[in-house]
């Protein structure tokens, strides 16, 4: 009974997120619908992480398990096949031990969140970025994100709807960089808490902004409230861009 | 009366191209329409370059006059107002002297061709890059693009239904270079025929795939003849990306 590993690039904006639900078009459905046409086997597929709507992904991981064995190219290309005219798509399939869990087994994630920062409207990046007007100052930025470096509780950056048993965290890396006239910001941890990466950029916004001051993060974190922190970021702007394992499972 | 010398950025996907026609939805018509909309006025615009449906621009350089005085910002501000939700917006508004002409004055012209080299489907980039599945050698590609620079008849790279009074013109640079998995081509001369570009990189990408040699180039510029060069590239990977006006006019 192979296990299948598959790495999947998605544009978030037409599609409900990551995770299946009644009467709604999620990656998890389609991709497991074009599975059963071309194999004829109805499998759940376990992701590496759930986005929600609206979010993209450069390079989500997920597993499942077929009766029947197919050389990897053909699983790849069968359900690339299927998933046509969706924005999905497998960008690599490899056959992985059983041992192998998409979602337990990853050692770090990372997320992107780009910001078109500049006066005039968005036209080629409307569903690619989130636009803010006023100038962000990248240097606040960065100073007020090395205090989420580190273990921490992350109370005050979880969505009130977070499932996971606990709020400690750990954030490994925050880089804030420019490039033209956007801001990117990339983050890696092991895990994250619902809404985690929106909520700290709808925070690191405000102090690039100077509407928040780079100290108040140390007393966002502090306070463990929810409502202290920004406003959760809009999805749009949010990338789900690499999932690390062990060497041996690629 | 006041001369306005505005820059325009266009998702040019679901618009008719940048040229007013009947019965379609211009970048021309929607802008000339909300001038209209603030100032009562109907105006015509006039372009650097005319781009065909599908093309976007970073930066498409346009003038018209009005008889009442507006302060720039004020000019830029009220047509974005009105352009809204087009996936057009002014990004630069000033105040020219008469004798500038967006067209006329245009010193140099930029494109920038994109495009995505990988297996796998297009999704993020689906309406932004042509996706070329096969290897594209992008040595041997700048090699035959240095054969165009200069000055020749460029017949062979030239669309049936060109205006053009001749297909004498002069290309000052060309470019081919790499960023991760897309391919990206600049070019720069004062003017182009029509198709000009997209039927350029339509025999850069055969040759770059090793169906056409470095040297047939030669042959098909000096063939005059539209049949032996490549087929037009999509136009969706297509980007009018700078003007060049004498230092004065900005």
């Amino acid at each position: 009974m192979p296990r299948y590993k598959i790495t999947i690039e998605y544009d978030g904006t037409k599609i409900s997120g990551w995770q299946r639900q009644v009467n709604s078009s999620s990656v998890q459905q389609f991709i497991e619908d074009a599975i059963e046409n071309f194999s004829q086997e109805r499998v759940t597929i376990h992701g590496a992480g759930r986005t929600d709507s609206g979010v993209h992904a450069l390079a989500q991981v997920a597993h499942f398990d077929l009766k029947k064995t197919f050389p990897p190219f053909v699983v790849l290309r069968a359900i690339n096949y299927f998933l046509r005219p969706n924005r999905i798509v497998i960008t690599d399939c490899v056959e992985i031990e059983e041992s192998f869990h998409a979602r337990f087994s990853a050692k770090k994630r990372h997320y992107r969140y780009m910001i078109l920062n500049r006066k005039a409207e968005s036209t080629l990046d409307s569903d690619r970025c989130w636009h803010v007007r006023e100038e962000l100052n990248i240097e606040k930025m960065q100073q007020a994100a090395n205090n989420l470096i580190g273990d921490h509780d992350f109370t005050s950056f979880r969505a009130m709807r977070c499932q996971a048993l606990s709020p400690l965290k750990t954030i490994d890396e925050i880089k804030i960089y420019k490039e033209e006239e956007k801001i990117i910001i990339t983050i890696k941890a092991k895990s994250f808490l619902h809404h985690m990466v929106r909520n700290i950029v709808g925070t690191l916004v405000p102090i690039g902004l100077g509407k928040l001051a780079v100290e108040d993060m140390n007393r966002i974190i502090k306070a463990k409230n929810r409502k202290k922190a920004g406003a959760t970021a809009p999805a749009h702007g949010l990338y789900f861009s690499k999932v690390e394992y062990n060497e041996n499972t690629n």
